[in-house]
């Protein structure tokens, strides 16, 4: 029998994470898929920012940086991450973009396997993953190897002792495919190489135990499943055995042992802050800073068990709803190959995208054929899945309407 | 005669910009004389902010990176910027931090110079400018020489042939010394090398001609007179004339010519946004935005002119008040040949700054013994200074009757 609204209503009100949904805002008869993009809106935080700006800024001033904390935050808040990945705190620092983080850590594994001279990355990485792993192999003499991702295995054995370092995202933002961490950061280490994994889909979505899983290094990024705005600042993961001897190139003073020495040497801060390179844009910063607060008391197998529980309803019930429409799944069929989205592949998959989105369905479109739907658990209730679904069958109902229409009206004139 | 404060308020009552200090928003009974640290709060961003967060982010999601044009926001305030420092729009883009991007142009700037191995810089450089040319140096193979103010020119004129880049503040952050930029950038242009000006402490304070001095590339920050909040994202500037043939290492994303192809290839793209590494702090950007407004109108030139008006009252002041108390200018007396502050050193200065920040009069201090007084004449009144003065006066008299006390309580004892 298929699945009704109703059995919807009622996995909603057995979900130990429903009450989850008030720390957030979403806006009225809005179904929201696309917080693997952007983030949704803590409830707390516009207070937060308030009291950012008009009192922290405008009254505090230059005294903030000191008394309202600026100055650690972007150690304080990547403790709250490291929570979240299975760091431990002093592991994690946010700063910057992805794409610079990458830079920084990459460069850092050259120089710390000297005399390896190869990366390998993934051909369908996120597209500014594969172009910073290129432009270090190009300005850094070294050498790019892109893999598919069932040939990972296979380029890392036969980079072998020449391989540096290996970056890859945990879970694909096109088609949600997520990989054995722990495995591979193995097979990296067998040949003595650094393991590099850009956890932007992941992070927030589900539990990570980088220290168990021994991975070296990370990063990710702070608006997606971490809700902390748009661009929100990105962070950065040093596993604590590789710390001390970290030499990464953008030297800003704020990675400096004593920033406010003004020294004319730069000497490296002894731990994670190292990672830093010039001052954080503050007011993204603390914004990222309250909506982690989101977290906390939350957790994370439950997390992930309702992502799983929500890609297996939203697969069925667009099997259900839509058979013969010509969307075809492009994610994993499996939930534990999955991150915590779903992707079809459609030949009209853009205005497809475009109509649900002007029925209050927002997901997105990733060219040149996918839609994606991501499920950002925290504030997603089952019953906007079966809702989703049938907004899209509208649309498709809609389309071939249209199409008639059309024809008819061609065999009229 | 000495000046009175009454002759201030009639400097104040003549003042062609008395208007603009309605644009912020200050703390009562502070006086604020960092402007050039961290810029007051513009009073129409609260309102800003909260429309940001609440309805762009928290109502319009996703769908705002095109609605409320957050993603040609780095080019559209890089524009307003353009037009303080005497550039073009196009050749101005905001981004990351002075730290980032001073590395993304000086690696730019070797490659575009082949077989040139030299960068010329300054030791009292800021910190973070010294710290990433010699990063840049040591990764890239390149060499750093660190000259005195004095001997750039000759430095410059050694490196001859081998000179790729010089990179130097125009105006030092400790002294407020003012290079004379149509000058310098002519020296090395004489050299066949790229000119690289970090504009931190001169943009918004006085009317800069990039265009017009033939300056090849800069970087500055949006925090201190731009007034773009704390940590606020910087900027870069790269005439036009070699933007076709830029390249930098940071190829994040954004930079790319079709970002949103997701192309597997990195294509740089045409103007200035191939400087974009990751996704904006977009909070933080809008912040700076909205800041930026608050020059509208402003004639830049009655800037300099309020701004050199009050570098010699503070001097004349400190030195009629606080005659034999120990201070001694660290600024040129020149008022052309500093910039928007007044520095002095004193052999107790970390502690006198302290007691006049207590009293409300916020200035800062640079280690080891200077006491830095910015002015930001936007929002700042002439019969401040002579306030500050004034309490200046009462912490050295209340210092001496400390030490007075001290001594005869000792003789007691």
């Amino acid at each position: 029998m298929a699945i009704s609204r109703r059995d919807c209503e009622t996995m909603d009100a057995r979900d130990p994470l429903r009450a989850q949904r008030d720390k957030f805002t979403l806006p009225e008869g809005v179904i929201y898929l696309d917080g693997n993009s952007l983030g949704a809106l803590p409830r707390a935080l516009p207070a937060r920012m308030r009291l950012a700006i008009e009192q922290e800024w405008g009254h505090g001033l230059i005294r903030s940086w000191n008394a309202a904390g600026w100055y650690t935050m972007p150690r304080s808040a990547g403790d709250k991450i490291a929570r979240l990945i299975g760091a431990e705190p002093g592991e994690v620092i946010v700063c910057d973009s992805i794409s610079v983080n990458l830079f920084k850590l990459l460069a850092a594994a050259l120089r710390a396997r000297p005399g390896r001279k190869i990366i390998v990355s993934e051909r369908a990485n996120f597209p500014t993953d594969a172009y910073i792993t290129q432009s270090v192999a190009n300005w850094l003499g070294a050498e790019a190897r892109f893999a598919a991702p069932e040939r990972i295995d296979a380029a890392i054995r036969e980079a072998g002792e020449s391989l540096a370092a290996v970056q890859l995202t945990h879970v694909n933002y096109r088609t949600g495919r997520r990989y054995d961490m722990a495995r591979i950061t193995r097979q990296a280490h067998e040949q003595g190489a650094l393991m590099l994994w850009d956890l932007a889909h992941s992070a927030g979505a589900m539990p990570l135990e980088l220290g168990n899983w021994g991975v070296d290094l990370a990063v990710g990024c702070g608006y997606k499943y971490l809700n902390g705005g748009p661009g929100a600042p990105a962070y950065a993961y040093v596993a604590r055995r590789h710390q001390a001897a970290l030499e990464q190139p953008l030297t800003g003073w704020h990675g400096h042992a004593a920033p406010f020495d003004f020294a004319p040497e730069y000497v490296a801060a002894p731990g994670i802050e190292r990672l830093l390179a010039g001052t954080s844009p503050q007011l993204s910063l603390i914004a990222l800073d309250c909506a982690l607060d989101a977290f906390e008391g939350v957790d994370m197998s439950q997390v992930r068990a309702k992502s799983e529980a929500m890609g297996e309803l939203f697969i069925t019930l667009l099997e259900e709803q839509l058979p013969g429409e010509g969307f075809t799944l492009a994610s994993p069929r499996a939930a534990a190959e999955r991150g915590s989205q779903v992707s079809f592949a459609h030949p009209e998959g853009y205005a497809i995208m475009q109509a649900l989105i002007a029925r209050g369905v927002i997901g997105d479109f990733r060219a040149p054929d996918v839609l994606r739907f991501g499920f950002a658990v925290l504030y997603l209730r089952y019953a906007e899945l079966y809702d989703a679904v049938t907004r899209l069958a509208e649309v498709m109902r809609q389309r071939a309407w249209d199409r008639a229409e059309f024809k008819s009206r061609k065999a009229v004139t």
